[in-house]
């Protein structure tokens, strides 16, 4: 079980996502896996669950920055729930943590997300995430996202 | 030197605003103190800077919520300085502490504090904030923004 | 109202103190109201409301930084609730804002505030706190301690 | 690499111990992975780099949970360095995470720790840790302190 080495992805979005916006994150968080890195999210519903779902499913280790103060409120597919209970302030740790960053579509949260990760220059992909500045790449699909969040922790 | 009760209104915006941008800033701060109210704000320069002077003139009393270790690092017309040490996650104490919330024009960090004042539903009062998604309120001039931000303020 | 400059005295102690250790707190936060000091706390009851209450008695300003997310969770005699929303890593802040701090009796909680000020190397100064390591200085009495406090602060 | 379910076990002490007080720590790192459990703690040097390399001679993962805003700050055997950026706010993030700790002796951080654990109700076991307040039980050895650790979580 060793980590050590491994990139570290984010996945940010909706905590109620559609239905398409649930499995593109959950086909983000199996490519993440399959390709050797560890997911890291905001560790509750939605897209935060799609995205530990695939990645658990592609055998990759999921961690979820929880904001409350109780480990049982992540969802079931989270490996080492990270128990915060700091409110939004741990949307930060998020984008922190990550060396790079898939944005899939969101609300206000993920905004934020988007906002601190442009703030600190963090590589960040967009996959059909209306709500990301301009300043924010959109890319096509879920695989693309993937290999150029990877291919931006390897240039670092 | 009694406060309590009084209207906590924080001023968000650009920590490198243009020269219309900071005097935009130090109208709101001055209108804000003129009403009885108090001015939060990030502490340092710019935008922030150019609030707490404007409320300062206007005789009100100015917080600095600060993300670093140091009260220094407050810009000088900052009371009572807040220190964190907890870097961009002041961000969201600035919005969680005001009432309501005046936003001028600003960058990323700015946008963090929207996402944040918009995912609380805070009220929330744009003046030339360009960065501001659509669901912010944009106003004319300044003195309406805070009249707006007085008001919200009384409704709750 | 202008307090740019004055000194910012930390009070820590029990939530829930004897009614002597109240009463202790209450005269600490008169004085250092009536030597133009700021009283910074954790803004709930017990020793935090105490220090508040004197404060305004002596007519000075309080600031009480909350863990929860609502302002209303403040004492009465807080006149700038500060809202953090981040639990107990709002001690930290209340360590870090405060540039001497005064310890009364109290539990974990304070135990935590001993323990970051002392390893920030902040002027303390404890009355009748059983609770306080060896290293952080004891004092005979409140006037004391509230005079040493604004000593270390002068000599900054 | 499934590692949902796995106790959370937090280790505490010095960031420069004594040569007996790094073997220690790094025979509890050691301990923790043979048991089957994932590593939690500070993630920088001393007893906090000894508990991780004990663990990955163990077999095991480890989390660091980082003050600064550089995952490159974390030791060599930390596999997932958690970035908070929030200076030593992080040390209540140790300790929600954690669900027991293992503390070793250290100083006014690792004071603030076993604080707040207690606070929190966290259970907590110390092995050689002459900062613990007498509320904290000591046990003989770091084998002992592991066994009851695990015993504490499995309680829950």
């Amino acid at each position: 079980m060793i980590a050590y080495g491994k990139p570290v992805i984010g996945v940010i979005g909706a905590s109620r996502p559609s239905g398409e916006g649930y499995e593109l994150a959950r086909a983000v968080g199996r490519n993440i896996a399959e390709r050797g890195g560890i997911v890291v999210c905001g560790g509750l519903g939605g897209v935060m669950e799609a995205a530990c779902r695939g990645a658990k499913e592609g055998g990759g280790l999921t961690i979820g920055i929880l904001p409350g103060q109780d480990a049982a409120e992540a969802n079931r597919y989270v490996d080492v729930p990270i128990v915060t209970g700091m409110g939004y302030a741990r949307n930060i740790i998020i984008v922190r943590t990550a060396q790079a960053i898939v944005a899939l579509d969101g609300s206000f949260g993920t905004l934020s997300e988007l906002a601190h990760a442009l703030q600190m220059a963090k590589p960040l992909f967009a996959v059909g995430c209306r709500i990301a500045p301009p300043e924010a790449p959109q890319v096509e699909d879920p695989e693309e996202a993937v290999a150029r969040a990877f291919a931006a922790c390897a240039d670092r």
